[in-house]
């Protein structure tokens, strides 16, 4: 018999105190039951949001040592603006490495156990993978509220660096303060990052594996894609870096830092926050909604309504409405209580 | 002024007594505002389905000829079965072709009236191209809804032709009684078609243009795909047709004419359609949903909500269960009734 798994408040208030195990079982919550947990939910939005920078990019081109070295420069603090703006310290950094199309995390995915060698004495950086598990809305809800767990945990900083370049981890990608989308030099010309939708979401621009050939052909494709696209307040840079030695890091840093300051300086930094909770809101209702969906068509009631519309009785449209109107009560009084999560499935696996 | 468009009761009626204006009118209502037209959709499901013979395959593949002399065929009637079943008259024959990609429809295309010309001064056969132009659900709602409404409108035998291989494509063609998989030699290997899903779809392949060089290869890598899938009571056959000559058409139409038979024989045809009502039905549930969600994130408790999370008074999820709680008297008592389209958008273009 495995010991009693620790109720929900146990784990926020050790969370929340620095207790790295309770943080990681608070993250598989989140993975597993999302905002059903009402109780995490209410625990991570009721913080400030963290610094989030997304990363992104083909599988392949280094994003993993990239964030590994950025974490490294980051623990330095946000550097001194060209605008006069002080430094800043960042204390804590977190970084949530997101992967769609695999079933594991939690420290599952052997990259993560390589990675965490690199920061592993360092207690103020914590690494997680973090997969889908059922979760209602997918990875598109989990991440976000994975990422204000962190912090309220205490992470001001948090990186999200997404593996492959599907819709979902763009997505998922894009929803930082600022995004970093990562190419290399063998990686095509830049018309793959357009399409892939890349050159949308992008703040800053990596060519990593700076020290292959093409290095100077991918950069001038991607400034002249830039300078076709619509004009803006920010116009992002186009940096180069060799992960593996960190050469450009530093570089990387700073044009995160002033893309930071940017967004301050120009109240970017509220709407694009705020258009985020919009989007938030708007998939947690979709799925919630999806959820009623789904309850209605495994019902006995559906079952007789195909029948009469095989008999020609009844419509699809009639016999939807019909299964609509009858639903009782609506979300939240039933089927999705917040309560249903918080004492049975907070224990398992970590 | 133009003259006052005609109610659709009247519409329905005159239909159903053979005016092929009043079924044009008729489908483009469906392809507009799709089940919203009450009316329509209970004239539709009322009667039986007519039989269903889908046509997909990559564009080029030829296969707007091929419907085309297939249809010429058809009017011939089913032909008697090995089985010993009768030959079976088939009145009047309706083609639907379906363009995902186009906003064009209603005869606009092109195609469509080179087509016609062949079939023009036969008043047994309809042809009709579709495409999306806002209905609710899109194609996957309004291309059934079509098909049943010709069947109401006395055809018993609809043909859907999609152009492309998409999703979308794939999935209207598959919703057939029978689905016919057309590749040409020069299509490339099989394993495109097998990727593309067509494999688990098709009821029958064509080699069109089999005039052409490759033409036993593609025969023999589509064999050798079909050793490999699972086991099941029906083996597609793979036929090869020159659809310019109408070479193997003959052939074609007693292939889809054997199909038909093995369903009505094994009740495999009762299962298929009653599994795609299942579809419809949930299909049209979610979207009558999405529309409910579409409404609440426009309204001004949707706006409240999202500056309570910014300013950390409320979580998404509390926030979406708020806003669902709210919702007063669901579906079809305000938003979504079946009379809104009725009397206002019948007339307009064709």
């Amino acid at each position: 018999m495995s010991p009693t798994p620790p109720a929900l408040a146990e784990l926020l208030d050790s969370a929340a105190a620095g207790d790295r195990v309770a943080l990681a079982r608070l993250l598989s919550v989140v993975e597993r039951c999302g905002g059903r947990s009402g109780e995490v939910a209410g625990y991570a939005y009721a913080a400030p949001p963290p610094y989030t920078v997304g990363l992104t990019g083909a599988p392949g081109s280094g994003k993993s040592t990239l964030t590994n070295e950025l974490v490294g420069v980051a623990r330095r603090g946000w550097p001194a603006g060209e605008d006069g703006a002080a430094a800043e310290a960042v204390g804590h950094v977190a970084v949530l490495a997101v992967d769609p199309s695999s079933p594991f995390s939690g420290g599952a995915i052997l990259g993560d156990r390589v990675r965490m060698q690199r920061h592993a004495t360092d207690p103020s950086v914590f690494i997680r993978s973090m997969a889908t598990r059922g979760h209602l809305g997918g990875l598109a809800l989990a991440v976000p509220e994975a990422v204000r767990v962190l912090g309220a945990a205490g992470f001001p900083l948090v990186f999200v660096e997404t593996v492959g370049v599907g819709q979902m981890e763009v997505e998922v990608a894009s929803a930082a303060d600022t995004t970093v989308v990562v190419v290399t030099p063998g990686w095509g010309d830049a018309m793959q990052a357009s399409k892939a939708g890349l050159l949308e979401i992008a703040d800053v621009f990596v060519v990593n594996k700076g020290d292959r050939p093409g290095v100077n052909e991918a950069r001038r494709d991607l400034q002249q894609m830039l300078d076709l696209s619509a004009p803006s307040d920010w116009r992002p840079p186009v940096l180069t870096t060799v992960a593996s030695t960190g050469a450009g890091i530093d570089e990387l840093w700073d044009a995160v830092a002033r893309h930071r300051a940017h967004l301050v300086s120009t109240g970017g930094l509220e709407l694009r926050r705020e258009a985020r909770l919009e989007q938030e809101l708007r998939r947690v209702l979709a799925a919630l909604v999806l959820e009623e969906v789904r309850a209605l068509a495994a019902g006995r009631r559906f079952e007789e309504a195909v029948r009469a519309i095989a008999k020609g009785e009844l419509d699809p449209y009639r016999a939807a409405e019909d299964l609509l109107r009858r639903r009782r009560g609506g979300v939240g009084g039933t089927s999705v209580g917040g309560t249903t999560v918080g004492g049975t499935t907070v224990g398992g696996t970590t």
